[in-house]
């Protein structure tokens, strides 16, 4: 006998990990909508205004800037694969999981890579990336603006301001920042830039949002070789959402119906509301953790909002908490990558779930974990630490 | 001032083109069913189900049958890509869009290809690829099972042999078949299959299906260079879909929800059930158009019961009809690709949208069409051929 499936009824989640984050029901239901073809007048024209809509939030005028039809990480894919020719110098910047990966990406597409490194949990210093492109002609200096492993934020400007000296184009990660915290294109003169819908757009997994500068665009009209990625071609796909129309590959609608929303809702919001609610719930948690003895992983001044990641203290169980949140508040919130597996926990505070109410909710959760582990807070004490915050603004 | 965006409202569209389909409501309800993190314990077991639910549809044991995180063309890529390393011959059958992308594809991947090719229309004759074989030893023989630009069904037994006694992997296209038609990956020794949402499983594009046997993992384990993606590299997204559960990258959690319920309701409905209709609905339409006095394009013999593609009749203007169908009643049919732009219509009767209401409606609207264009059919006769066929089942 055949086996049978039951209907989907997944359990009700609060997503407090690094994403993907709640999504707003505006953004559900723009996903049911029935389908248009994906050559059909109206559906164009979303495109058209999806365009529109993420120039706003990447804050650039780049003609290409478009949704890959494929997660964040292959957004990453796409900015190399384009970009990058067999034998090309590129730099890479590695504090965490997604530098790392980079390097990967970078050398499956024949990169010579020079790494500069700093510890996990610090940013990069602009001063060791100079003293690296000293020591040669770069095509491409990579870094991540907001390190999803390790909570850190980067400066851009100074290193961008380096590469383009080199005469090398920059091309940042934004998957966690975009729509937390300011992410400047044209004023950082970034050329490649990618991101993902399940963070702080709070749209679900399966878009990366893509930005390309002109002078990345000539680079990549001038290559040699093709595109080693047929997908990822945006020689190709560039006639799909320009004025051409030419098909490539069939788009992802539902998925672009959704990203259309969240976009919409971000413009409502406005750029500087919402990364000031974000920096608000960052501070009342990071207030309220303190009084639970939490210290956190990122140094101070370089903490992303969106992503607080903290050190599990000594003697507590990483997985038996994060079980216990799971299972008696709904919470999820993030374990630590890599060097930092049961080290770490990533408190995602993105878009839809960067809330007051789920500041408080993770803040008596984690405080009633420590104490049956034998702790002794006194209780409420970290949600009124975090509730002070709230008052002042 | 700041443009503003009005709410998604698309308008209702019969889909009888060549993908997306209709989206059964019951999977745009899933769709919209709040998010799970991908690393989420009752994701995970979702993620089983799917991988179940694939083997069952695909026919397969296999185990490595799981959806890649992006549309059909980038299953073909990750086929070409797992299997494919610089310097390998590759043979690849042509005789339309998808076998040429497919050539593309593997040249990217610095295969040495080989074309069999065939007239557009009609199936690639087993006596050439044999023919082919004989000049030397093929890493791969990569087919289309379903030929989305010419609506040809292609026999596959015969060219799995010859591919197999040449010690060949084969590589085979099921985009447009899978769900429609029968797909025996195990019975037909398929090595690497790779599928799309948006056809005959009627989900929204967005996800391709992918099924690879031993053989081709054995293959893959035994690669003297890394997979040139990083995104489709099998080696690691097998350990995510598999007991280890590896994070790779975050999985489209609303898109696997949809397919879920997609394959869900293929289960229910039986595949030889499905099948059947999707056969019956086919042979109405063939029925219907031709007292309208339309011809097939592909050879007879090798129809596509799921993609009727059918020679425009002369002095009839492509677009003006088509255009037609969809302001008038909301109709999509597709035009001809590449050499058959304005040559031919490709009418798309897959998964949700094949039905007979469809067949009838779909059939209606031509005869209505072409007489404008000065025809002379008496009002209703197409429609009345289809119902024929109907009665007859």
């Amino acid at each position: 006998m055949q086996k049978t499936y039951g209907e989907l009824n997944p359990s009700s989640r609060v997503l407090l990990g690094p994403g993907p984050s709640n999504v707003h029901p505006r953004v559900l239901d723009a996903l049911s909508k029935p389908l248009l073809g994906h050559m059909d007048p109206e559906f164009l024209e979303i495109l058209n205004e999806v365009n529109e809509l993420l120039q706003f939030v990447f804050q650039t005028k780049n003609k290409l800037t478009i949704a890959v039809s494929a997660t964040g990480s292959a957004g990453m894919e796409a900015c190399f694969v384009n970009s990058v020719e067999h034998g090309d110098n590129v730099l890479v910047c590695v504090n965490g999981v997604f530098g790392k990966r980079m390097c990967d990406v970078a050398e499956r597409c024949g990169a010579n890579v020079t790494r500069v490194e700093a510890e996990w949990g610090r940013s990069i210093d602009a001063e060791d990336v100079r003293r690296a492109l000293k020591k040669g002609k770069f095509k491409l200096v990579a870094i991540v603006h907001a390190e999803t492993s390790t909570g850190v934020r980067q400066p851009i400007e100074e290193i961008s301001r380096l590469a383009h000296d080199n005469g090398a184009l920059l091309l940042m990660d934004a998957v966690t920042s975009l729509g937390g915290i300011a992410v400047k294109l044209d004023e950082w003169e970034v050329d490649l830039c990618y991101s993902g819908t399940q963070k702080c757009l709070s749209c679900p997994p399966g878009l990366s949002p893509i930005s390309f500068s002109p002078r990345a665009m000539d680079a990549i009209h001038k290559r040699k070789a093709k595109v080693q990625s047929w997908y990822l071609d945006m020689t190709m796909v560039e006639q799909y959402w320009g004025k051409d129309r030419v098909y490539h590959h069939t788009a992802p609608v539902s998925m672009i119906y959704a990203l259309r929303e969240s976009l919409r809702i971000i413009q409502e919001e406005g750029l500087r509301q919402r990364f000031e609610r974000h920096y608000v719930n960052h501070h009342a948690l990071e207030t309220g953790l303190k009084t639970l003895g939490i210290d956190f992983f990122a140094e101070d001044g370089r903490r992303l909002p969106m992503l607080n990641a903290v050190t599990i203290p000594k003697g507590i169980d990483d997985l038996k908490i994060r079980r216990r949140l799971l299972s008696k508040y709904g919470i999820e919130i993030g374990g630590g990558l890599g060097p930092n597996k049961g080290q770490i926990w990533r408190i995602g505070l993105m878009g839809h779930s960067s809330r007051k109410e789920n500041v408080i909710l993770v803040l008596n959760a984690l405080e009633e974990a420590l104490n049956m582990e034998g702790a002794k807070f006194p209780e409420g004490s970290a949600a009124q630490a975090a509730e002070g915050v709230f008052s002042n603004v």
